[in-house]
């Protein structure tokens, strides 16, 4: 399957997802890890599209979503740089279009090691509240757990 | 907002639907309308994309959907024309073409007027129930009522 540019435009403006998880991890200094996530979740029917957009970003993982829903997904940071430099190049055209450019100014802090100090992660737990896929609950719930730790230290 | 055919199509592949329905219409011959519909739905964040998509196809209404939700339908026959020209040249890649070539069947079939009688009728209902979008205890109680009708008539 031969996918172009623009189509995998318009596929992920309907169907993609830019998500950072923020997960409890006691051995880091802030005490969290940072996940940013590109995913794409379809019905098994269509399996063949989240491989050909595998073989498109040349990373990511095809895996099973939940029951019949199967999903490609961009983790690792190599993949998610590749991600983040193709939709630079070829703008979303919907309001992903912000949840992007929030996620690529995550991947890009996270390369920066900005995750790895309280005050950077901090920033970053603020900056992602922004995001249309945010859990706002769980972010605020981070960020006054920080400012603790900011305070005490 | 300038919308490339691929963008349509990698868009259209994620959020687009084909969807034939039959109405009961006690004023035509065999008894119901088919109504052919093309429509795209997204949060009314993203209307702008609907009346890109309009301008795109110079056919369809942008309207209120359900809520949050707005969408562009296409239902004349010229606008219903416009979109399977379109995608003949420009195939989907998503399981969606499947029940796009049935679309486009049933389009032109109406274009014949083969609706107008039951025999027409019936083939294009046996026929939309292998969609996707098909809702297919209701198709198969219209079946029935027109095999009555043939063997009464």
């Amino acid at each position: 399957m031969d996918l172009s540019p623009d189509w995998v435009v318009g596929f992920v403006d309907g169907e993609g997802c830019f998500y950072v998880g923020f997960t409890e991890h006691p051995e880091m200094t802030a005490g969290y890890q940072v996940l940013p996530e590109f995913r794409v979740v379809q019905h098994k029917r269509d399996i063949h599209v989240l491989h050909g957009l595998k073989r498109f970003f040349r990373h990511g993982v095809v895996r099973q979503n939940h029951e019949d829903r199967w999903e490609l997904r961009v983790r690792k940071l190599d993949g998610l740089k590749q991600v983040v430099s193709f939709f630079r190049k070829h703008p979303l055209k919907t309001k992903k279009a912000v949840d992007f450019q929030k996620f690529a100014r995550i991947v890009y802090w996270m390369e920066k090691r900005k995750h790895l100090s309280i005050e950077g992660l901090l920033e970053m737990v603020k900056y992602a509240q922004g995001m249309n896929t945010a859990a706002s609950k769980r972010l605020k719930e981070i960020e006054s757990d920080l400012l603790g730790k900011l305070s005490k230290g």
